[in-house]
């Protein structure tokens, strides 16, 4: 599985580039229905484009327990960040067959749609649709870099547009779900654990800010004379990392758009992102508050894009689980997963983490070590067998 | 003319995106050579791809005098910077044959191709090959933002790559060069001035700094293992812009790449670009080594793109049309042209500026009064007709 998906979306970078309803996620797609075919499982994709693959009938024999996560990246993503949760929920249901477990409830792998945000700038949009946490009208009108709408992008992909929303025909099928992920840091190589529970995602969100110039000629405008937003997106930056520092968060910027970008042109326009995060919301929302400040004080304006405030997983199964698997750790996570939409939607929610060497991620040269995800796909049988056992 | 050039390579922004070797680039010089063919004029174009339209044979009747300028733009850039003087050299041409004029000596509008290096990177690229100022080699490997070289872009617009380089033969029929051109400052306003002589070109030149960083998650990456170039770059835009102020240039960081620029990815690097300009070339200098020490304070590198010092027009010339004009003023400008690519070869050259009343450039909303070009037409015949009349 993991020689076949490796070649899909690659850039020259090394890094991946799987974004929302391009023909690198067809061919995402195409490769999970190929998985689910050779299992004799039942392909189902629900109104957001998520991919369901049955091995039983929950309409027949009541709810069952879901189990996968995302195969879409960041721009120049690593290799594992989705897809080993994906991979390891199907090898986890080979490992259920070989070993003679018969499920007493039926069991999913699913496949969610645009995790990253990557084109459309809406991060878990798959799971949010599901669930209704995103209006599909506002989902329909996002549109990504080029001015192409989310909706023209879902129809060209043969994505049934009018229907797109909140599934509750696929929300009553799922009593549980189970989303094993790569670690994005290094509190496991510390705890020296090549597996973990998920306890809860910390607060985060994304906000955008505009700073309006006025172009004008790089050569002959009067230092005086300009109104220069490229100096205002400077002071921003550094305002989010000193802000950041003083309420213990973490603030981002990732992403400019530079309007219109030429050498010698003094820009009409700054377009930046913000992504901030912390251990409590308040610090995250304090700190969103000093770049705000910092952006209201040049003249622009800032808008948010997500929020999402502490995630707790179901207490009562991370115990369960934490115990199956001997005592492992509980920890929480500065990173956001569809399992955080799913359990914010009052489905009983586990996260399983595996171990990430150097901590990095959202990048090429993200890692597991091949016996640490051998170990994640057996502590998720062993999860899924006492769920469905 | 001008209702004609209005609809060419205009961006939905109101401002225009005519850039070397594209489809508007063609669109453009088939313009030319159809207002060329509407005169009467031969047409040759030279070994950089600049036309000229000759009235008279400089090969058999000895170098002529050369008017015109440039018809590409900037990203989003106005309609007068270039065009202006394409038109009104056109225009004075019909005025010199309306009032009965029969020129002593060739004379040719020229077109300069490539003028604002908006697509790779070199400003009077057109200019430059011509006189050799731009090594072909280095031209040719050149590469826009999508990785085409410019060996490629010229290919596929039909020129004969292999024959690019400095074009003796074109340098030989001109005597001497005239360049009406949009003021792009405000200078003209204050001094109550419809049209001005230049008489030189102010130090520029154009650096490209690299900053790299370590692309990684945004949320669980702590702050203190982050390696992350855009507060680097915000830091040396700000560097910029105290050591512009410092030593008496303008300095412009207009132009930003970011990789992988992803919401909530650190930035694995940041490539930003320095247009720098001032009275003095000792100014510009060390205004570029101070934000040269910035850059390489966070690990990163600079390098020189070009590079011009004070491009002086022929004095004895300048003051013989400011007569001519009746004593209208001489000035310098921060802008570079392509007749200081034609004076500092050792052609004799001048220009005339034509009043800008905002000092708006390289923008949709740059303007000038149909008064005042009408004056620069006026201005450009009784030059021209002082030169070859």
């Amino acid at each position: 599985m993991w020689g076949e998906l490796e070649q899909l979306g690659r850039a020259g970078t090394g890094g991946y580039r799987r974004y929302a309803w391009t023909p690198e996620d067809a061919r995402l797609r195409e490769w999970f229905a190929g998985q689910s075919a050779a299992r004799g499982l039942d392909l189902v994709q629900d109104r957001a484009g998520n991919q369901w693959a049955w091995w039983g009938d929950p309409d027949a024999d009541g709810p069952g327990v879901a189990v996968g996560s995302h195969l879409d990246s960041v721009p120049d993503g690593g290799a594992f960040d989705g897809p080993l949760g994906v991979v390891s929920a199907l090898a986890a249901v080979d490992a259920l067959r070989e070993s003679g477990v018969r499920p007493t409830k039926p069991l999913a792998v699913v496949h969610f749609g645009d995790e990253e945000g990557a084109r459309f700038g809406i991060a878990c949009a798959g799971s949010r649709l599901l669930t209704g946490a995103l209006d599909a009208d506002r989902a329909r009108g996002l549109t990504d870099g080029d001015g192409v709408r989310m909706a023209e992008a879902m129809a060209a992909a043969g994505l049934d547009v009018s229907h797109v929303g909140r599934d509750d025909e696929t929300l009553r099928r799922i009593d549980s779900f189970v989303e094993l992920h790569v670690e994005q840091g290094r509190a496991m190589v510390d705890m020296d654990a090549p597996v973990a529970v998920g306890s809860a995602i910390r607060p985060h969100g994304r906000w955008r800010y505009e700073l309006p110039g006025e172009a004008n000629h790089a050569g002959t405008t009067l230092l005086a004379d300009r109104r220069d937003p490229m100096l205002a997106m400077a002071a921003v930056v550094l305002a989010a990392r000193a802000a950041a520092v003083r309420h213990d968060t973490v603030a981002t910027c990732g992403k400019l758009r530079v309007e219109p970008n030429g050498v010698n042109a003094i820009p009409s326009r700054v377009t930046g992102w913000l992504d901030a995060r912390g251990p409590v919301p308040e610090g995250v929302l304090a700190t969103v508050a000093d770049v705000t400040a910092a952006v209201e004080e040049h003249g622009g304006r800032v808008e948010q894009e997500s929020w999402t405030g502490v995630t707790r997983f179901d207490a009562d199964l991370a115990a369960e689980l934490a115990g199956l698997l001997g005592g492992v750790p509980v920890l929480d996570t500065g990173a956001g997963h569809d399992a955080g939409i799913l359990s914010a939607a009052g489905v009983r929610t586990a996260m399983l983490f595996v171990r990430n060497p150097t901590g990095v991620s959202h990048s090429p040269l993200e890692h597991a070590e091949p016996d640490d995800c051998e170990a994640g796909v057996r502590a998720l049988s062993t999860v899924l067998a006492s769920l469905v056992g």
